[in-house]
């Protein structure tokens, strides 16, 4: 019978454990907390989440909720990961997934083994599985700029920050953000009033688009165009409409970007714009050198500061696998169609993307791929073929994208959906058409 | 020569006392606090300022700025009240009227002298002076609802919040915001994450509209239509706007205005409806009464706060005025061009309005007339033509607006700004004929 492990019990893991639960698939599921929500999990004993205590999701409740579980209706828009929490904790309890979690067990090591993995914990047990599915999450890594020079006063991570006392204290402090993703809009607008710090500047080594949260009077998200609008014409769309409402970016004092909005993953605030608007927040350039209590920007500014806080994203890490069994390099992992590398079409990676508008749901996208995969009933391509895809879809997700370190792993949701459907039509046919073609020839 | 002497040295004051020196008036301004600034004036030790630590002008830079006296090019959209307090500071030295204001000095009693106005200040000095401008704001006495019960947790209005920390400490306590006001919005977007109060809620009598700070890419301010298009075009268009961009207030949990937009003075937010929407702040009916730590709502809920901060707003008061000298009712004071009582045409009220966009440089408008009028250049109708005028401009200007005790002193200011030219015309021209009549009848 075929064993499948799941490693991490967040969003993408614990749906996947409730596809394959569904289709009578054996599965354990490891998580190294005491408890499931992975990244949703404040203050995460696993120290792996990068959850700060006024975190609400950008995604609106109807875009981000589960399709077999919708959220509550007294929810609001943009729910707080409290809510998001409980609502996951629900999900969990009415799936009667607990049972199948490990809880406080580390997977250490995952390699080949006859055909399928040796999974190892930290619990000292060893297993053989013929899939495992990754899920470790891909916010827990700080990746931290490298700067010459040294930063006397204090640095921190995004991911480390939880509110303006912890744990730093902010007050009256001159605090520098570095980054111009939803972190650091987040962290940013929050600690910008006067009464938190003397001066919050935020530092962006180019300019970028922020998408406010709601859009002619409704979840901005909610004004995706659907996956049928070619792409082209959805961009063209969409700056018009940014143009129209939010305007030109450079009035805030952001740089003057160089791609064209949706090229790029929008950061969303409702806040940091206002808050540019009112003067609390300055804009700066990149970072040229630290040198003591003062930071040299790229104009040639200096200017002294008493916290840095790196709002820089995060690295992909497979810390369990063997060193060169999938080639990660410099953040990008191509995968075939986000899902799995051709040489171990049974090590299937979920979640692993920056999707938009949503990525709590992915992996139940992804699942209704793997589930008859792992079943059998749907035939991956050849792996040539697969390579060929990979760069493909690279060039059809990633080709309007802009290169930058943080935008490896951009994905429109809706039309990763379609492409899902679409591969699984191919590959049940294939299948069965194989099946065929075998009696045939027998 | 003529005498006339200032009530306050905000900026309806100080606008007023350069306009009257450049016209080589001989006036006197009197302010009881130690500089000028009024409400503006942060901690401003005459305790009359309703500044908070983290205020910003609503209204945009270019919208707020005296017409003599341009705001910074590097200030930012709305300023903060400590760039604001900078930029009169700036005024008040470049036009060297420090000199002819009298600080720490509390005007007490003004009463009529033969056909002028005899004033006593605190310092035991008396002087008798032909004009009178009140300038003593309408933001320094705090308006109380009044309520059937006690509550018996900690109870603070707007006028005294300075941060979250004072003089309350916010931290972890439920707080119940009372009012829908400009001042409500603040505060309560301000106390509303998670990290500083355990609950947030406001409770409103009635719906309202909330303008946003931004619109179409710019500060909202500047989408205000010029004063020839007609108030019913006006008020339809925007209605129109408003729906387009701000939507249906009641999808935030508002209740359905009982007005449309532009029919009561806006309260003007660019983080409430972001907070409403991430369920930070929650929205609660009128308070039916209170029961000790709790606080009973007009649909029946009863829930338990800690701390109820009143935005309830403010009552006009004259404290240095005879009693019934005018007819100041339920903070009603109707008065000719919003300048004067038809029967006290040598007393002056200046900034006594709800000005949209700004009140800051409504003063000056106002001098157009009033030094002319001191001048004698421009002669006042008969005071039957004033009491008619009156009844016809509050009809015009407030006939559109509800009723509602806190919206007593709407003002369109572009509208006005009109008016306040064809009065000046008219008055001059009739002063003209006047001597012309007086010539030939001599």
């Amino acid at each position: 019978m075929t064993r499948v492990c799941i490693i991490g019990a967040g969003p993408s893991g614990f749906t996947a454990l409730k596809a394959l639960r569904e289709a009578g698939i054996e599965t354990v599921c490891f998580e190294a907390s005491d408890d499931i929500g992975g990244n949703w999990y404040y203050n995460n004993p696993n120290g792996q989440s990068a959850c700060y205590q006024s975190l609400h999701i950008d995604t609106s409740k109807t875009k981000a909720g589960f399709d077999d579980f919708p959220m509550p209706d007294d929810y609001p828009d943009f729910p707080s990961h409290q809510q998001i929490f409980q609502y996951f904790q629900n999900y969990v309890a009415h799936f009667q997934l607990r049972p199948h979690i490990r809880f406080n067990t580390w997977v250490t090591e995952v390699t080949p083994e006859s055909g399928g993995w040796r999974v190892v914990t930290d619990q000292g047990e060893a297993a053989h599985f013929d899939y495992v599915l990754v899920a470790n999450g891909h916010h827990w890594k700080p990746s931290w700029p490298d700067y010459p020079g040294d930063f006397s006063g204090e640095t921190l991570h995004a991911h480390s920050y939880r509110h303006p006392g912890d744990p730093v204290q902010m007050q009256g402090k001159r605090v520098l953000v570095v980054g111009f993703g939803n972190s650091a809009m987040d962290i940013a607008s929050e600690l910008s009033p006067r009464y938190l710090t003397e001066r919050l500047c935020v530092s962006a080594r180019r300019g970028g688009y922020i998408m406010p949260k709601y859009l002619f009077g409704q979840p901005a998200d909610k004004a995706l165009l659907p996956p049928w609008v070619p792409g082209w014409l959805a961009r063209r769309l969409f700056r018009w409409v940014y143009r129209f409402t939010v305007g030109d970016v450079t009035r805030w004092g952001i740089q003057q970007p160089d791609h064209q909005p949706l090229e790029a993953h929008p950061s969303v605030s409702g806040e940091f714009l206002q808050r540019l608007g009112s003067g609390d927040i300055e804009m700066r350039p990149a970072i040229e050198r630290l040198a003591g209590d003062e930071v040299v920007f790229s104009d040639g500014r200096q200017e002294r500061f008493d916290v840095l806080v790196f709002a820089t994203g995060y690295d992909i890490s497979f810390p369990f696998l063997p060193e060169g069994l999938v080639p990660l390099d410099d953040n990008r992992l191509p995968l075939f169609k986000r899902l799995l590398r051709p040489e171990h079409p049974n090590l299937i990676f979920l979640g692993l993307a920056q999707a938009l508008p949503s990525l709590l749901n992915l992996a139940q996208v992804q699942m209704r791929l793997v589930v008859p995969l792992i079943q059998g009933r749907y035939r991956l391509p050849s792996a040539a073929e697969m390579e060929a895809a990979i760069a493909a879809d690279e060039q059809a997700h990633g080709g309007h994208y802009y290169a930058s370190r943080r935008h490896t792993m951009q994905l429109d949701f809706a039309r990763y959906e379609r492409e899902i459907a679409t591969e699984l039509k191919r590959g049940v046919s294939a299948r069965r058409g194989g099946n065929r073609v075998e009696k045939q020839s027998a």
